[in-house]
């Protein structure tokens, strides 16, 4: 079971120029192979995947514990993408209709971001093609599981620099930055556990791939608070034996790891603004407005 | 962000017969159009893709929030499967080699559930074909959205009753027992959404499809409780307008409908015994249970 | 069985500037989710697979009938692409080879319609994926096929209003103005036949989207000859219980819905020109008309 | 455009035991590579996207008019495997809720046929896969076509006979003896037009695959009456040059083509029964037929 | 540029009894995501896209030449399914039809193998999905490749026995006792790779997964003649640079790794006999065979 | 089993500009339904699904060895796109991070060539999508295979005039110049065999499509040396009896086919520079050349 919170881990500036184009390079860390989707689904279906979890439990609630992390991530990908797509139609809630509203947009390399949504993130690529379960490994052998995670996070790192270099767009850099940074963490949690397993020492690849962190501005930022040590407990309750598996120092920096006992308090989402040309969330956003003024008001709020 | 909790949202019954032919069905449930993932996807996207919340506030609480609980269904339907295969090889840690160890899994319809997973679930449906991106509806149109959540609930109940016929392993039969009352609460909830913002009367379809829950024994259970009526707010302290749209009274019993400020109790788990010949948590699990051990005397635990 | 008439429902401008950005979003009225191949499908697999006919009759009739006019979109959205392909490359039927003669169409969107295909149309998305048999739900069960049909337009129409405001190019318009009138046609006729059978009045809801026809001048343009309440009865003498259903009157307008009781007479399709350069029909145009000529005489025609 | 008949182009016999591991094969004839899905829509697109018809009729019209016949074709199939998955659950109309209705399905080769639909067809292979847009081939380059539709037609036949000694259900065997013999007959036409075009007489191959149709009683007794001769016509008025065409004699049989100009009568398919346990077409389907009896009243039929 | 030799790496038992089943579940081993063709063009991929194979030469070498020895493998997990379907349906060459041919085929998992093919391999998994390019990664950077193919031959390897344990054919079983062997070598050619490169010691994970080859007879058998320690020079002239890598004792005995200068020597294939009731190589092998005959003759062989 | 020669078998100019939109064309010809992967697979399944070779020699080896030189052609294509690409960077080696570095690249029709690859081929066509084992066609039928394989060539003929007409990068004009010719000696060959099993002369049909070879100066280049005319034996001593079909004359041409006894000689390819700024080889390649000096030097290299 989930407990949902109305914010975001990163934040990330407002809408500024419109890039489609851009946009269609950050859908791969949605739904590309190494995108959070990927994160996401793979350390759940593990993590129900797991037998004899009393057995194993570090290890159960380390995966556990990071696959809820991850869900903020898709969370993130998705708010960078729909800021990159605001104001490619008019922005704003006045009820018209005016033809070739959408003209600016075509050629856009994911057409159904627009065509079938409202300048809205698909759970596609950068091909516009769909993120699938095939893209989840869960063998249920721990070594196993825990080797792919470790070289899952090594391809998103990957991917995410990319990203980074192809796409200017402020909202873009700053969700890259800050997803660099605590991809790093999960990639030596994972080093961490395949090391306490079996005594191979995965850490001596660090950095892999050999990205400078502290050379780009929108993680270095990260850096400074500490984010690429800790690891947070994404739960009320439970997950507590994190704390016998992510420990040491840091493979790169030196400095000691640290579980925090709690999730980050999190950033207040921007309220991105009606496009209404693209009927999100209507034609005419103002009258459902003025619909659920008088439903909460009915209901004392 | 989320919070995950431990616990599942109804009691499943332990491992049994193994019925791997009726968990090839139930898949279905999982990664099947109609399946969990898709409910799940389609709820969490329409929130993150949502424009405007301010001037819509109740409804995308409704749907953000029924997207949380969505996550705890594919908990469910993934913990059914597992029972479901528990069994289908050898149980226990002793480390043993066996030829034909699986033998009597072989012509199972879906054969990666053994060979590339440790009798796991797989993020696929009763065909063996991979949930994919293109199963998610997200128009950024509030009416749209709603229109087809309606219509998800409807196509969803249908193949839960389907399977609920199909197959007879307990395990499937508290499942869809359990979900069919829960789909049904989502189904209202969104025809009541759409008759707050056009006044069209949804209501007047159900049960649509026309299952008669209340001679379902594995269903009528959860009706006795009031699960029924019930629409619980997943958040610590988020989507609390909720109430300004799940309200009135069940379509087809008359009762009130009725929100509860908080997440259910939910169930402890069953903790699922290991499979080693399938690797699952390993060929010897007893010898990670006695590093998992070592762990936790060193963190203090 | 069908019968075959080699005339189109709209009239369609000739081909004028090429337009293979355009054509790419076109696509997605062919192949998307919520394409003309996806009504098409899935009306005609409702009406094979509907079971006691005769205890229904007026319902199937409706699905059946509405199955065969969905046949003639498909053309028509093939028509408009290849329209917007034609003069991507060098018109005409000379026998040449020249370099580059492509040049022109290098970074295509859908480049398929030009490498494998005579500048012609794919039964692909926007996105260069293919249509699918998923897109088909057929459950059997009369009034969830029923609620997925009037979603199913609903979703249509949103796509087809989007594809008209992104590309500017006449056949699209031509080919967007006709089908938002027809579709909202389709979407009536299911509304109307749910709240036949279950008395819920999703006539409510219109227009859904809210998409204002009557400033659209190529849609308004049909409104004036009533196609926007007219259904035909295609074919010579089957499905004639249709009227038992399409009844009552619009719901935007108020003016009375009519059956019409036999095909639109239809236009004559532009004969698109030779594309030699891409083989369509050939290298050599003319050495195939030479042929076809001999032929017609050998055969009297 | 296309006029819709109510008829089948062959007579099945009535359902008699149910099938469904034999209507998992007869799928592949419905959604396979070389399924009537496929003949229907190459042919289809390839009409749709000829360029210069005028120069080239008697092979535009030969293109056009058999893949009216196709459309055909795919409802024979489905009303195929309808028939064979008949029984599959209790039949009939009382409205009733009995666990375990379909455990008689449990481990059907295509759970789907059931889960998610009505005991019916799906648009899929017999793999479980969906047919795609990926088995078109619409070149445009007009020998290209034919050579593609030769050899369609060559990989149909064998599919058909593969089937049709899998399974002998009497519904699967009636199908595959009548497709035989017309996929044959547009085998001929496409080599004809072929060696019309360019010479090369592919007519030398016959039989390909080598099947001996008549020592296969369900194709015999069509060669009885000529279908394996005959070119029909499906189109009131168009389509009048194939006669260019299809012209000399059968490469097996030695006896003259035919063309016919017109549709062939074709026969009252069989209605099948309600299967109320998968809701087709309703939990209680003799209160949908009081409804349309009001209906049919209220209209005057 | 390849040459090929017709003999195959490993002996195979000649046909027994036809285990339809069993081959399903070895098409795993062909077109899974852990499959050989996976192998076979992960590492041809990352071979084509090397940069600067000057200055990594021994690491170029080493990954192109595996690739070489992979193609292999695909020829025989084909040869062994074959094998396992060959008295499916009557072996021999006389030209007969015979209804019920197929009969016993009548509910195989994958019907593909014979209603498309001649009781053939399909490039396809365990589900008869078919293999992907999405199934190859090749991210061009040398560490991230070698981390890919060392968790890629822990995954091939767990698949492998898998199947091992699930099937009982000799043919299944000597080809997974003997591609256990073979992935075993490569596992720990990357492993040594990436310690070469960043000093990480993978090879403290060995065996991974845990399986016992020791006590599996038909892998015991490859290692009494060393096949565990031998990597072969796949080529006549070229990566003679893999002896800077491969090199040292292996993980598992202690025993020292070796080069060999030269491809194995290999086995004849079995020449599997005709299956002339699905056309393999035709209804009438015997007229095929002279015709080759008359032809051979004719060119002096 | 193949030996593996480190040569490729034409001559490719070496970079120049990048060009990334041409490279995602040529993508087509890599993992497009009638790109390079598919003839190579199709001929090497082909291959082995053959029964009773024994029977039909002549015919498998003409296949067997078709598909060896086709495993050049997959190398051939994946070096022009990786020319292409090359560039779109800053090339070089010097490890550097560089804000931008991919600004270039953003907007490419096929970015995961760079985000997830390093400026690299994927196994995808020219819309992104990933080549699947449904392109393979393996009837086991001979006539059939044949078939098909005259087809499939047919098809690769077009598609790539159709990319030699569209993009003007020096590497995709020298690649698909000589493309044209192999594929044509291909197709003379299949249409050939059919000839001498059935009798059906389709070299009548050629040039199919009709491409002027003679014309295109890339290809007339290679016609001057005799490509057009020569059957390459890949194999040190297999696949003789290919003599008793590839015989007669060039149907164009009327020049004599002409086996040769041996592999082309084939071309040293270009080394591809290093791009650092996508990790290819690494982030700092000359830290790897450090290690592979040494690596060298410790193995007496």
């Amino acid at each position: 079971m989930i407990l949902r919170i109305d914010r975001v881990q990163a934040e990330l500036p407002p809408p500024s120029d419109p890039d489609p184009v851009g946009a269609a390079a950050v859908q791969e860390l949605m739904g590309g192979r190494f995108g959070e989707m990927s994160t996401f689904m793979n350390y759940t279906m593990q993590s129900f995947n797991f037998r004899n979890k009393a057995g194993a439990r570090p290890f159960y609630d380390l995966i556990a514990n990071i696959a809820a992390e991850e869900y903020g991530h898709i969370e993130l990908v998705s708010a960078t993408i729909n800021t990159m797509l605001t104001g490619g139609s008019p922005v704003g809630d006045k009820p018209k209709f005016k033809k070739g509203a959408l003209k600016k947009l075509e050629g856009m390399p994911n057409p159904q971001q627009a065509i079938g949504g409202g300048q809205g993130t698909l759970v596609q690529d950068s091909h516009g093609r769909p993120w699938t379960g095939d893209n989840v490994f869960s063998s249920g052998d721990l070594v196993e599981d825990l080797t792919h995670n470790f070289f899952l996070e090594t391809g998103a790192r990957n991917n995410k620099l990319k990203v980074y270099e192809m796409v200017d767009h402020p909202a873009a850099r700053a969700l890259t930055g800050y997803l660099l940074i605590r991809g790093g963490v999960h990639q030596v949690a994972y080093a961490r556990a395949l090391e306490l397993l079996t005594g191979a020492d995965l850490t001596k690849m660090f950095p892999t791939p050999r990205i400078p962190t502290d050379k780009i501005p929108e993680s270095k930022k990260h850096m400074k608070t500490g984010e690429h040590l800790k690891l947070y407990r994404f739960s009320p309750d439970d997950y507590r034996e994190i704390v016998a598996v992510f420990k040491g120092n840091h493979p790169e920096t030196g400095e000691p790891l640290e579980v925090v006992d709690e999730a980050p308090k999190g950033f207040e989402p921007n309220d991105l603004p009606s496009q209404s040309a693209v009927f999100a969330p209507d034609y005419a956003p103002e009258e459902i407005a003025q619909i659920a003024e008088k439903l909460r008001k009915d209901a004392g709020l």
